[in-house]
């Protein structure tokens, strides 16, 4: 069910137990071979999917495609909230959500670059509700809601995700293939940092001239169908714990 | 041309003199008749038809829907951003375009809460960068780029924009016609304040328990194809100006 | 009635419903002819002469002169506020007098970029007060108050508010003649933005070299007292209505 | 010299050692005997007597009569800026002067409760300056520029500053007798803090029913007239320190 | 080496390309039987065996024990500083050696409520200084440096940290034992989050009523110096990388 | 009694009319000579003769070393909160104690950079929960507690604490002679301001060269015994007022 379609009205006679999901994404370069919508499109489209899957049990908010994406500004058309602004951003929609009522509210994300901050904004709104009991806030990035790696089968190159790879190359290809430029001459770009697991500091420039980070010439329309049904088979049974959840448990309670 | 398309070699590759138009509007109860996306929707079907009609002269941002909506905040529905954390948002999108080089950037206004916070922004902004001569800074409200009021035709019972009204309404019907509740029933809601001109401060309770101010019972998608028509050709006009814009005047210097 | 000369107990003793009026100004650059205090000055007079009008009837601030004058920054003498910090007086002072019980609190301003500002002050005010129905919160200018032009007879080439322009050079002749350089020499600058009515990002070097913008050659002390009588009837008119407010409609419900 | 009466021509011709002097107040309860503007009069008078004093070497900002005085808001009247919002009052006034090219600026204060954060505000200020060594930035309380305690007479009753106290009103009782109320039914409130000299958070509730501290019954207006001369010595005899400064040292270097 | 123990002129002379290490802690409830300094503590220790082994090729900054905890304030004692103001805090911080000239940055984090505000504080940093590309900055948890879960031998119940749980009490006993309670009666209280990868905002009163998060009883003092050997040997060869950085690359280029 | 051994039921049990002392100090140059703890290590051993002095009367917060030095920021090593920064965490910290319910909270300082900020947090907090009559809320420095001067004997050149002096170099001496560097060679350095009692903006580099402020060549650890022995004295009788407070009363109302 998608919020957007709905009249005040409608919105007034849900169940507040309705889990609302807010998916954030970013508009950001994707090397040379992608848009730089590409976030935003994929996590369209797995939300898209998704809504489909489970009908009226979640309600969706719009896509929220503005996200935390400095790192990426060293490339024109990377459009990207200031880091605190886009902490209000969230910190709002979520005071937004309970202000209607609701109780279950989460961030699907997108984007790599919004997962500390939406985890930042979760705490917060946390604190600022420390007296609800009944509130389930959570954020969740839609290649992470289930066991990690996935098995997605041999001919995958990339047993995770990176930037403008294998992985999204493939599901652009299937979602907008005109869109996505010659990918036969992308030398792969090695991820991962020398010390993680520590969090580093980085701008895309550290690590990328082209932009793009992982095995981008590996991509194929139909993995990119694969890894969309996997993500989605992903988010909805996420989701269905979300809608489980028995309204106090931090440990679930699901019924 | 939209920007969420390009690659981001293709943004780089771009004149600098190209106006960025980012399209600004909201979420917010719409009546007992209209979807809370009716802004969002109305915008983007302007912005749809102007961007055909201009082609490779001006980039399209993507529609930002997360408006200025707090005075509608007490129906549920309505997705806001806190006021300040909005006018935030608006001058991270000019430091973003600034940032990849261009000059003329244009908030292409969608929603009437949208107006002040956006003119603050392109004040802040302006100021920000006060020693740069090259800047064209503007946000223009889609129905009032143009001389005031139209000249829509006599079967129509308003001459100016309200909400939830004859005019969005009518645009709704044309674009969306499933998602229009029953409108016969509505009675006309008057506008205004008897405090004009002064600015006053309100919510949407002050003025309509349905929500819609103006009347809808009027509407007609007919009305609503003639409304698209009058504001694209009048957008389109304003962005001409914009377009030829000598890089330096205030009153315009258009060769 | 002026509340600075008002013991506490004496504010204390005021009706609740009596208007606070705060005056609103600035202090900035008015060109080769006129001191920088110009606009102070100026409502400070349209102030005084509506105090004297309307008596204990409404309750007036004193004025406060700091205002948001950024776009003049490159003219020495102007004192301004950030932008920010502008939004953030203005919405305590409201804070302030909702504070000590007061319900009808009117911004009167005096400057052009004070315009935006407080508008956004009120509505960021109304929105923090949303649930309380017996506020009136306003912002008006004083020379917009009224129907649009005034009619002030043939001998005036401007129909509209400029800055250092023909009107308030009358206005400072007619108050404080010895404090007006050479205007005889003084070109006519022409106002207004191509890109009318969009909201127009600017500083006054895009704009006017010597500072002024509009016809102040044509300034007379007589023209001065015609306007000063003028706004203050107007502004006189606009306060009778704040007065005569019910106490609780949008639509004024003017008794 | 007072800068409000100069047009930016005249501020651009000065001489940028000449000091800038932004006295600043506030408006807030004095009692049941004093006007709410009481601070801003007496510090608008010893400004005054001083600006004749030393004529074109010092340049005076207008009074802000807007202040740090929460700590009076429970009485009626009291207008006072948020903390915060009175620091970045403060800093944007030392910004405004530095753009404009000024070197020795000083707030002259006339209330007890801006002395912390004009202090604060001049620490911030010099730290966001640090490279500039031609900067003296100063705050000074008109009743503390000299050494300590002064030499009134033995008819005073108190040696120093309280709040709408013998000194207060005597001071009022010289300038605008009419603003004054019955003072012979007033009691002494002792002033001071048993914890002394730690700084205690306060509000005057805490110390005072009626609102003063310290004897106003002791008040005349000759003794008055005598502080007015005493403070006026006071200021010009510092302010001549600072136009002496060398501009570099901090132990002043004075010719 | 200690950063306090040194004079400025000590630390002027210094390598910049000495890695500075900024223990970051907390004070906060750690159950029945554990102090609230219990973090502080054994990062303390953690740190203060690791600054011996390291010598004079890292400096560390003295440990900051005020950190995240408000998911613990419904419990007396916790100190925690706000959410923006501990990222303001630690962004600070990093500009203070950066202005120092340093290049190294790593905060050596022992609280997991401090991991993603300091993740977040690393990344607003390094996009800050987004054209240096000298900078190393790093920010890991003394238990989470290496590869996961330790080896740590089967008397262990818990494979990973948990919230005075074993481990943590474990190595309390080794340190302190006399600030121990009674670990006996303490019931294991299960860890993890129904709706684990993602994030799931919580406070602690959610997840256990006593504070204690895992199974405290199978504490033992030499489990906990197992624990600090396993940890200081892991957090010195994190270190010793950040040591070999050859300043420039992304994935180490280790020498 | 020391907060940070405690466990939170213990904090939980304590009486809410025991007063919380947070001492509050820096890390900053101390010239060629001292280290740049020097302010917390001196705090912290006036606040450990204290503490044992008092026992259980007074809970004492861990030191927080993090102040407001950024006057020091040209001498590296220096380590200091932004302005802003360090007023949040001090208000933070009062509203930590206060959700816990104790009343009595004091910072105990040992930086001059820190009176004017603390003063400020002070009062804000003050403000904050103004309607709470049974708050003492408290910021005193540990050198100025008692009435001034000290007497502490004809040897002694200073009468006054200034920085990296004959006083703090005598104290370090005597508890930390091995971080001392050699004090034969270091001439005289001038304190005060021409402009005193005027707040004077300053950074360190204004004033010193070497950095330190006084004579430390006359500091011997004989002394820094004398000095730490009547600086405990000033605090214990000073906190003794604090525990004897009737709980109301401005003046103390001492039982």
């Amino acid at each position: 069910m998608r919020l957007q379609d709905l009249k005040w009205t409608e919105v007034e006679a849900l169940s507040k137990d309705t889990p609302i999901v807010a998916p954030i994404a970013a508009v950001e370069q994707h090397g040379h071979h992608l848009p730089v919508f590409t976030d935003s499109m994929l996590l369209g489209e797995v939300a898209r999917r998704a809504e489909e899957a489970m009908g009226g049990r979640v309600a969706w908010a719009p896509l929220l495609w503005l996200g935390n994406s400095h790192h990426h500004m060293d490339f024109p058309g990377t459009i990207s909230a200031e880091p605190r602004a886009y902490l209000d951003v969230l910190n709002g929609l979520i005071d937004n959500f309970i202000a209607h009522g609701f109780r279950r509210i989460v961030f699907l994300n997108g984007h790599g670059g919004n997962i500390v901050p939406s985890s930042q904004a979760v705490f917060e709104a946390r604190q600022r509700y420390r007296d609800r009991k009944d509130l389930l806030l959570l954020s969740a990035t839609y290649w992470a809601t289930g066991p990690q790696p996935p098995d997605l089968g041999p001919d995958f190159v990339q047993d995770h995700m990176e930037h403008a790879c294998e992985w999204e190359t493939s599901m652009i290809l299937r979602l907008a293939p005109h869109l996505v430029g010659p990918i036969e001459s992308l030398e792969a770009v090695p991820g991962g940092s020398a010390f993680a697991p520590a969090s580093h500091g980085w701008t895309t420039k550290d690590r990328s001239e082209p932009g793009h980070i992982g095995d981008p010439g590996r991509a194929t329309a139909e993995k990119g169908e694969r890894l969309f049904r996997h993500f989605t088979g992903e988010v909805v049974a996420f989701l269905e714990k979300v809608v489980a959840w028995d309204g106090r448990s931090w440990n679930g309670g699901l019924a």
